[in-house]
């Protein structure tokens, strides 16, 4: 059974399109949506998704990804192997964060031959999976060059975390890029000021505060995670995808 | 062919998870979304659209429902086995009316063991319900307790129904509480009272009634609707999924 | 494997349903959703994206389109047999444009027998596409009459072509229902007037204008689509589906 997940900014309707355009080139594989409610043109929330999303699928897996807003430029197409994965969409970073969190990779450049300039999800993307997915890998060169993209830059500096938010869930929960790794030693309890003005306590889990209490957690993504009790983070701190953030111990 | 459905707050991006956490344990598995939708936290809302699913589905499918607010905490999760299908969530009412609606029902506690403490459907719904659907049912226990929700208590004083908004849809019709079985009686055309100010007609369908009108339907769940023609009703009338109405004949 | 499409205005859950109750008729079926975020009741809307969508599925598939204002009434539903695909929902128009797309067609005639009188699309286009796609055509008759449907009506006088907006998709991109062929001739980098006052370029894609600049390209669906390099075109010129629109050579 051959997987195939499909990652994208597309919204409905397209997304029906590229599947309806790998099943027929191979009818047997089991298309899998990772999501397409990406902001529009996001290419870092996209990879970031991506990322995230790879590590639960098994080796095999092929992974069509498109957050596309140079398509038809003469932007590449590219082909990452990434310990028995495969990669596929647009040169503009939006791979990269998968291909490094999965292990070793190899770029390769797509030779990009479209019916459109503006849907290469359906003519390039979908087809070149579809047929990776069968055993046919296309015709494919070394990538001499690609767009790097390092979503893994929060750092410590004395008692402050510098981070930023990667993606904000349907809760309004502000995932940001500041792993677990960072915030060791932090215990249950300890009080964070955000961005220098609003108090969070660190706790377990978001019923630990009473309702419509700001949190800082560290969530499912194994990453700090701004969030209320039952609420909206997002939109009670006014917080966007992107925007930089402090978390300072006091 | 094992059939799984999943009901939740998640959006998206979340059920990608927990569906490739599901083929990694059981590849053969047929996985249905029944909505992702469900307004955030709303376990009344999520457990009526469960409650409405579950009868479509044939005996041995498993039913993974997760809108669980206290995630993390000392709820415990469950395993309800009802006429042959099994329900799999958390303990807070979300799963009793599919069960009871199903039949006579089992109620297991599961072990909880978890990866994470915000993301129980990844960690530990969805593996559960996998396994249940390849066979093996996990450790479990009788559940000496659990939380109980009873969403039939719609009644009837007279010439008034009373009752509440049990689920809006996307055309804004307000799905109620009270069945068609409270309804015996009413001929189509009769007028009533809503919420003792506003005028509806009862008619068999949406079309019977003028464009832009309110109008009264038995609808396709076989409980009464508020419902405008080509409009959207919850948004005339400010009404919200939970609020108290009242239906008399006039 | 048969292939069975659907294409709503549904939203969440109903759908769910229509795929519980073809998945129970014919359990081998493969059901791909090709939307269910047509603005509620938009007929034509739902018309024009089912002929988008129709062309990348093979012979044999059927297609279930559901928008269907005046369920319950007198309207017909139909099944339409065109070069091999199947066609199922209201007549309303909704399936004519698709049927045309694909070639000669038949229109045949349901017999309406149904457990609700607002949810056709659960008590009988669903089961009747899932019977059609296990080999058994339920009763049907010609269909003497039935609503026609004609999106193909944009025009060019001298220099103005003469349209409307079919479509607008989550990037704000709003697709005419002018195709290619209206625009022949034409270059890359001539200069249009919408609507008599709105200057585009006409470009080969979206990377070529400066980021935030209005333009005229002919998209994916081979249709003059107007857009906004990586912003909202819609939502900048206030247009909706249905708006007529003029484009002027300058």
């Amino acid at each position: 059974m051959g997987l195939i997940t499909l990652t994208t900014d597309f919204g409905s309707f397209y997304p029906a399109v590229m599947r309806a355009t790998i099943l027929a080139i191979e009818p047997h594989a089991t298309v899998i949506d990772i999501t397409h409610d990406i902001t529009p043109h996001a290419i870092r929330e996209g990879a970031f998704l991506l990322r995230e999303a790879v590590k639960y699928f098994p080796r095999g897996t092929v992974h069509i990804a498109v957050v596309d807003p140079t398509v038809g430029t003469e932007r590449q197409g590219l082909v990452i192997e990434a310990d028995g994965h495969y990669l596929v969409g647009p040169d503009n970073g939006l791979l990269i964060p998968a291909a490094r969190a999965l292990g070793d990779f190899d770029v390769l450049s797509i030779q990009m031959i479209a019916a459109s300039h503006t849907f290469h999800g359906r003519d390039i993307f979908a087809p070149v999976g579809a047929h990776i997915s069968s055993g046919q890998l296309p015709p494919v060169q070394h990538a001499s060059t690609f767009v790097n993209l390092d979503l893994s830059d929060a750092q410590k500096h004395d008692e402050t975390l510098l981070g930023a938010i990667a993606y904000i869930d349907r809760f309004g929960n502000c995932i940001t890029n500041i792993p677990r790794g960072l915030m060791a030693g932090l215990r249950n309890g300890d009080h964070f000021l955000l961005n220098g003005e609003i108090e969070l306590r660190f706790v377990t889990t978001y019923g630990e505060e009473a309702e419509g209490q700001l949190l800082l957690v560290v969530g499912s993504f194994e990453l700090a995670e701004i969030a209320m009790n039952r609420g909206d983070a997002a939109r009670a701190l006014k917080l966007n995808v992107g925007d930089d953030i402090t978390l300072t111990a006091c």
